[in-house]
C-alpha cells in the first residue's frame, strides 16, 4: 500500500491489536496519525488504562516530529536527556521515549504517517506495530 | 447493549460513518469516549479536516462535562455566552456548542459514555451519530 | 467562626449539601478553598458530571480572584463581555461567570477564603453555598 | 465494599487521615477519584502546604493512567527517567513519582478509582492510605 486513508489506518490497527493478542500482550492503544501528526483512527482495548491513547499519541507524534522510530529516539534521549527533555516540554509532550512509535512509509521511503502503541513493554508494543504494519502491506523491508 | 467496550464502540463508529455516506455527508470524525470522558476509538473519514478529531473529542467530553447532548448545550450557551466562556476555558477547551455531542445511555439511563462527530453541520453530525447508535443497539428511545 | 479550616471547610460542605438535598436541587459538587485559591476540602455528590468539581473551583478562585461574589462578576461580565473574557484566559480559566462562587468572610468583613458550588442553577447554587455557611455559622448577616 | 461513591470516598479520606494522626505524620492532602480521574472528594489538613492537592491529585491520577501504585511507578521511573518524564509531561502533570498513590479495587479486582496522598513522607503517606482503605472495607487483600 501507499496511501495510509481511513482504511489503511484501520487495517493497521486491526493488524496490530491481532499480533498482540496472538502473544498475550497486555491490553493495548494503537493510533494512526497522517504526515502532519493528526490522528487517523485509534482503538483502545478493554482493560488498557485511560492514559494510553496520550502515550501513544505521542510516541506516533514524536516519531514525526524528530523523523525516527521512538526506539532511536529513547537511545538518543537516554545519552542526551536535558536536550531531549527540554524538547519534550518545547513539543507540548507530544513525544514519548519508548519504543512503539513506528514512521510509516511508502515503497521509496516517503514518510506517510506513524503509528503509536502503549500498553505493554517498549519492545513488545514496537513488535506489535511492526506486524500490524508488515501484515497491512506497510514497510515490508523493515524487518525487525 | 449496555457495555460501552471497544467492540461496541467501534460498532457505533461504523454505524455512524454508514448513516453519513448513506445521507452524502462531508467527511466526518467519529470519537467515542468512556464515562471518564477517555477516548475508546476513533475514526476520521478521508478528507476530513486535521482538527475533526479536537472538535469530535470536545463535543463528546463537553456533553459528558455538563450531562447533556451538546444540542442542549448549545442552546443554553447561546443564552448565558459570557457563563459558557468561562466554562470553556475552565475545562481546557474540551467542550464544544454544536448538535454531534451525544451521550449514550444503558436502558435503565446510566450514561456510559458519549459520542462527538464532527465534518457536517452540526444538525447532520448529530444525525449521525443518533442513527449510528441506535443501530449500534444504544439509546433505542432517543427517535430524533 | 473565625477561621476556615479543614473542620470548617466540612461543615460547611456538609450544611451546603444538605441545603442541597432539603430543597431537591440536582447533584451538587462543593469546593471550599483559602484566601490563596487553594482547595481545603471538597466533595462531589453522586451523579453529578464530572467537570462540576473544576466548574466549582473556578467559581470559587474568580471570587478571590476579583474580590466578589460570582453572582456580582456574572453581572459585569455580561455587560462588559470582551474585558472578562480576556480575564478568564489571564487566570488560566480559574473563574466562571455564575452564581455560586461566595467569598466567606469573618465578623470584621476580612476575607477567608471563597466556596464554590456546580450541579443545578446559578441561582439554586448560590442558594446552597449560602444556606451552608450560615448553618456553618459563616457570613451570618447575608440574608440573601 | 464494591462501590466508589461519595460516601465511601469519605470514609476513605476519614480513615486515612485517622491513621495518619495515630502515627503522628506531618499533615496530609488525600484526595479520592473515580476510575476516569475525576475527584469525588478531598480533603487537606491545617498545616499542609497549598500544593498537597495537586501532588495528591498527580499521584492518584498517575496511577490509574499507569495502571499501578505510585510505589511501583517510582521504581520503573528510577530505572527508565527519560521515558517517564516524556510520559509525565505529556500527561500535562498528572503522574507523581512517589508512593502514595493506591489503586481502590472491588472484591474481583476491578479498578474502581484510586487514592493520592502527600503531605509526609511517601513511604508514610502510602501506610496511612493504605490503612484508610482497610478501615472503610477497600483492598481487603492488601497487607503491606
Amino acid at each position: 500500500m501507499t496511501a495510509l486513508n481511513l482504511a489503511a489506518a484501520q487495517a493497521v490497527i486491526e493488524a496490530t491489536l491481532a499480533s498482540a493478542r496472538a502473544r498475550a500482550a497486555r491490553p493495548l492503544a494503537v493510533i494512526v496519525v497522517d504526515a502532519g501528526g493528526h490522528p487517523l483512527a485509534f482503538a483502545r482495548e478493554d482493560g488498557a488504562s485511560f492514559a494510553r491513547l496520550d502515550i501513544a499519541r505521542a510516541k506516533a507524534s514524536g516519531a514525526l516530529a524528530m523523523d525516527a522510530d521512538t526506539r532511536v529516539l529513547a537511545q538518543r534521549a537516554a545519552g542526551n536527556p536535558v536536550f531531549f527533555q527540554s524538547v519534550t516540554v518545547a513539543l507540548g509532550g507530544q513525544i514519548a521515549f519508548s519504543p512503539g512509535g513506528v514512521l510509516v512509509r511508502d515503497a521509496q521511503g516517503l514518510v506517510l504517517g506513524a503509528v503509536g502503541a502503549s500498553g505493554d513493554t517498549g519492545d513488545c508494543d514496537e513488535e506489535c506495530v511492526l506486524a500490524g504494519l508488515r501484515a497491512a502491506g506497510f514497510n515490508q523491508e523493515m524487518v525487525p
